[in-house]
């Protein structure tokens, strides 16, 4: 007997006769003697669709009312999947965040878990009743619904599994595992057998959407043995563990990108102490996250290029920021580009291999694409190109890497 | 300063312009300075959405799950209202059942209130909040949601003025008051300025649709004044009241009609004790309501008739049920007919005064019209008829009692 969590994507969810499916998936688990929790999302669309209305209704909107709304996609998908299972003999009851509890933080529409009350789940296990916990929601400390921001539900899940001692937490989607790159892109993607925590946070935060950061990090900050798989095909999906658990260790395992960032220079500012802050001071008091930055050395006597990128939702905002501290910043002019696409080529064997940033920049070079702005961390290697050559970039990588399928 | 409850029906609540405009409602009652409380659908057709939803996945469904299920479509509109009323400058704030809580029993699908706490609405009062409470909806005893049946957001508002001890629940739907009669029928139909709980509750349970007879009864027992009124033209709408506020007394106040009903005879039953109750026993077991019931004279030496009515939806049930019991009844045959309609005549008068069962038989005849069933209460008249009568009936009857408009 283990203990197993599983959770179901919107898309695993998007209509009733998948719900059925998924009911049938959990219902395997329950046969062979588990004692499962399932998280489901609301089904695909639904929460896009209170967004918009909320949206409609009031743009800079009370983000508790948001919560309050958006939360009630998932209480249906529980309340339907509860039933599905009722109606193949398996017992099973829905259970809202605010019945366990699942206590967070206040920080509406991105609240953060805090504690989550198991009793009841272990006692009705011992009741041979499966529980079906809706996703993406907590209960705050003003007694009020909370949301986990945009696929929370991989959190939920992944929190769930950590308070529960699981033994494993699934993570059903419509791919079916990590891939080595984006397999639309490059056709040669393989599919990973094995990933480890780091690499996996990596892949999540640098562009690859099969998992939430968040739900990663909580994996491996509380040793949760997380694993990928499709729930339309019955196929071993990808393990997300420790670096131990790996025997044959590439240099890289995958490559993600982003085409989510845009990229800001500001030309011919003051190069003297202070002018970071200056700058990066107000986009961080107003919520925007930067990520990579670039001074370029002097070009001419006091004066220096600063570059870096953030999120396309966030690049209106800073760029009016920009405009208004213009004045105490005292800079020539600002260039705002658009087209970029942001590159990593992600593996933990980089710790103990040289030549891979060597082996990027050949590549490239070797197709004639320029590389804009680099970033590196200990396992990763970040470029920003033109757009226009994501799939050259990736596929040359793929090859340059000795990742391609044979 | 008053108290106020104001409940909104799903087509008040339709689209997010009618929310809007249902903002602008509670917003007139806020600046006169009153303590408002809200209480809003869900947006027509949501509920029904879920109901199909829910039926398509699990036809003898959980009912605990159905709730938890079609509570939702109360708590999206009860947010965006919030919204909407923070957005044209009035402090509000959503509240689910659970919440508060609005305690109930645990029979779900049909739950009924227990007790309401109300110090954190009176605490928010004090603050200059509005009160936006979900409704339709309570908090069972085992921590579970219950929903108070169809059309329960009038028992929600009617509660809460109770508990809130408001000067005023004021019933918004779509249409503009109560009427003697349905005017899509009898063009000459006059608005009611006020009407008794007592006819009220006639009314309602005798086919008027525009409250609920649950709602009515509340509102009777806890005497909380109701006001039944148009969310889309502004003009004074219909006053329930108890009955020394009422004037100059008609003689009958209303007349209402149910397509409802279908009438069951059973032929050749032997006409001894204890027949009834074999016969109406095993009815209400079944949770088959029964309304009107006629035992004809025994025509043959030991045998009589039995005719009463129960609900279309019941019907089938019904007549599988009196196939299952012949053998103990030991009856001729049956008779089904729902091509029927009940018409009642209602009003406080007929206590003192004789005569209205004269008028309504002298009216009917003169047109024809033959009368299958009839019962009466201390307040009420209704009979059973051909279906195919009903307009002629109705406006016979209109005119028959002087309601017609001049």
């Amino acid at each position: 007997m283990a203990r197993i969590v599983q959770k179901f994507g919107g898309t695993s969810v998007g209509d009733l006769d998948r719900i059925r499916h998924v009911a049938t998936l959990v219902k395997a688990e329950y046969d062979r003697g588990n004692e499962v929790t399932v998280v489901p999302s609301a089904m695909a669309g639904i929460t896009n669709g209170l967004v918009e209305n909320v949206n409609a209704i009031s743009r800079l909107h009370d983000t508790r009312e948001y919560d309050a709304i958006v939360s009630t996609g998932e209480q249906v998908t529980a309340g339907l999947l509860a039933l599905a299972l009722q109606n193949i003999g398996v017992p099973a009851r829905s259970w809202a965040a605010w019945q366990l509890p699942i206590r967070t933080d206040d920080m509406h529409g991105k609240a953060r878990i805090k504690e989550i009350e198991t009793a009841k789940l272990i006692e009705r296990f011992g009741e041979g009743q499966v529980a079906v916990v809706a996703g993406f929601q907590g209960l705050s400390p003003q007694n009020r619904i909370t949301t986990l921001g945009r696929g929370g539900s991989d959190t939920s899940a992944v929190a769930l599994a950590a308070a529960l001692n699981a033994d494993r937490c699934d993570i059903y989607t419509d791919v079916d595992g990590v891939y080595t790159t984006d397999p639309r892109i490059v056709p040669k993607a393989r599919k990973l057998t094995r990933i480890t925590y780091e690499e996996m946070l990596e892949m999540a935060s640098q562009g690859a959407k099969v998992l939430q950061t968040r739900a990663v990090e909580l994996a491996m900050n509380q040793g949760v043995r997380l694993q990928v798989r499709s729930t339309f095909e019955d196929a071993p999906g990808t393990l997300v563990v420790d670096e131990d658990e790996i025997v044959e260790q590439q240099v890289v395992s995958g490559i993600a990108y982003s085409r989510d960032e845009a990229k800001i220079t500001i030309v011919g500012v003051e190069d003297r102490p202070g002018i970071a802050v200056g700058i990066f001071g107000p986009l961080s008091d107003a919520g925007i996250n930067v990520d990579m930055i670039v001074q370029n050395i002097s070009a001419e006597s006091g004066r220096t290029d600063m570059t870096f990128t953030v999120g396309k939702s966030d690049f209106d905002r800073a760029s009016a920021l920009l405009d208004e501290i213009g004045e105490t910043i005292n800079y020539r002019s600002i260039d705002l580009d658009d087209n970029v696409v942001k590159i990593s080529v992600i593996g933990v064997g980089m710790r103990s291999h040289a030549g891979v940033a060597k082996q990027m920049f050949g590549a490239l070079a070797e197709k004639g694409i320029n590389i804009q702005v680099i970033s590196t961390s200990e396992i990763k290697i970040s470029i920003l190109i033109a757009e226009e050559y994501t799939e050259l970039a990736l596929r040359a990588l793929h090859t340059a890497y000795g990742l391609d399928q044979d």
